[in-house]
């Protein structure tokens, strides 16, 4: 078993990497190597099978970078929402240039005699628009209102049609908002459904942008990992043409987030200020704020936890790291 | 009023030329010019108002394609079903990089000053997958089932986008399988469903592929040039984020385009002959038979005329110049 994770460098590849260097067999079978390619060289966890890390442009992705032999490629490449809103060339490029690099990489191996490799490709809740009212059924359309959404949504299209064709094996997984994301505050819209639980953890102050009763469709890094490992594992057979699905996250409030928070570590919350931002909850006002999730739940999908365990789990898995790295 | 035409080589390209300069005025504004742009140089209608014509590849458009002071662009260059299914890299170079080069190339007059130019697309019925029983409201989710309809359906996404920034404003119209089409028989999977009508009027054979109560959805030439004229005319300010829509064309079977043809010339279904050909059957069989076209109306679509009228208006429109140019 061969793995690639393009985006390697990246939040959730590194945790996808951390955890097969760990259990050292995936899909049921032994991963004889593993290829982390990001922009800059990823770093390569410690693992009893070889791992190789790799820096470069994934619409120019180098042939190394999804080695023959790849039974299963991570395509977490990607320039975020904000960013795409910003710079619209840049978005293009890299959310649509770079996925069909990915699928001339994927026929390359297939031309070459191999397995359509298994793709599992990040999509986002970003494709849609909906009120804080919908819980939208597997079968909605995408109407997207930013660029980031609609390269996604396009993506999720042309990767489907690619599987059709026997070029690879796709699975489509729409990420719900991750919250708690370790790191920094940035300028992502979404970028406070982490900081209102990660910084007061921090013991600093956060801004809230929404009233308390926003609601919010999430899942936590650990649930978005075992999301994805599961995509690349699971079999395809009963999909279809649609190739895509809405993972079972969960429907939240901000303030039941901050109670969950208090429940964890009593009085985190006094260090949420309320200070409304009009301009950012008109860009997560256009977000669905739930999915009935059916399909991705009979396809094996795992149920989220209650968010007081994504608040413990923060706490064990990232909290160290992130108060070392910020010097806080 | 200036006016470029995208694949104005083209069967729907030349009609939509040849009504303009008939008309010299769209929109209720005296055209100033009109440009038509294809592989091969178009030919210029005879009218009122300057005419450029113009060859090269859309994906390297040339600026005089779309010149400055550009009102509506018609983008219809593409590669069709067939093509796009037998050549991948073709299709997605023409169907996607080609909308971007469209794109870009209005991007420049907005950024030059210029009003973002009205963009009329013609995506397709080919962007769904159905069955004959269906019926497909507005807001169907387009899961496509071959290459050129994942294109258009990826490419609807990307210009919708473009359209919210503010680069341009779309109008996407999915255009149903047109029938009558004048010239000869090609490889496309649809060319039947204009075979089983025209060669019978040439005094040729034609070949049926599928059960007479195949249904179809289908709309004329006339028809389709009224709707695209209609895209680039009318406010779009009540279509929010979704620019796309499926115009009312008509859900007939083979068998009822075969006696309709009889009433306007007795006996010429005759010269079909029943051939089953279950390639055909499968690849036509996936596409829907009928939308609601709700939205459609609301936005102004003249309904369709029945099917005796199409034929009619085949006779009198194309009948005599294809058997010209194929010397019949």
């Amino acid at each position: 078993m061969k793995i690639s994770i393009l985006g390697g460098g990246g939040f959730l590849g590194r945790k996808i990497a951390e955890r097969l260097a760990q259990e050292g067999v995936y899909a049921g079978r032994r991963i004889e190597g593993l290829t982390l390619f990001d922009m800059f060289e990823p770093p390569a966890p410690a693992a009893p099978f070889p791992v190789a890390t790799l820096a470069g442009d994934v619409v120019a992705l180098p042939e190394a970078a999804i080695p023959v032999g790849t039974d299963v490629v991570f395509h977490l490449a990607a320039v975020v929402s904000a960013q795409a809103e910003a710079d619209y060339d840049l978005g293009r490029r890299v959310n649509l240039r770079g996925t069909d690099a990915v699928i001339d990489a994927c026929r390359r191996l297939v031309a070459a005699g191999g397995k359509p490799p298994r793709v599992v490709f990040t999509s986002s809740v970003a494709s849609f628009s909906a009120t804080q009212a919908d819980s939208l059924p597997d079968d909605t359309k995408q109407i997207p209102g930013n660029s980031y959404g609609a390269q996604k949504a396009a993506a999720e299209l042309i990767l489907a049609d690619a599987s059709r064709r026997g070029f690879l094996d796709v699975v489509s997984v729409r990420l719900p908002t991750v919250s708690v994301r370790p790191g920094r505050p940035n300028k992502a819209a979404s970028s406070f459904f982490s900081g209102i639980i990660r910084e007061p953890l921090l013991g600093l102050e956060a801004e809230l942008p929404v009233p308390d009763d926003f609601a919010v469709w999430v899942c936590s890094p650990r649930r978005a990992v075992e999301w994805l490992m599961h995509a690349g594992a699971m079999d395809t057979s009963a999909m279809g043409l649609d190739r895509s699905l809405s993972p079972p996250g969960i429907r939240i409030t901000v303030g039941e987030m901050l109670r969950a928070m208090d429940l964890v570590r009593q009085g985190s919350s006094a260090l949420v200020r309320r200070v409304a931002d009009p301009a950012i909850a008109a860009i997560v006002g256009t977000w669905p704020a739930e999915f009935t999730a059916e399909r991705a739940r009979a396809l094996g999908f795992a149920a989220h936890e209650p968010f007081e365990d994504v608040v413990r789990a923060f706490i064990e898995d990232d909290l160290e790291a992130t108060k070392r790295d910020r010097g806080v």
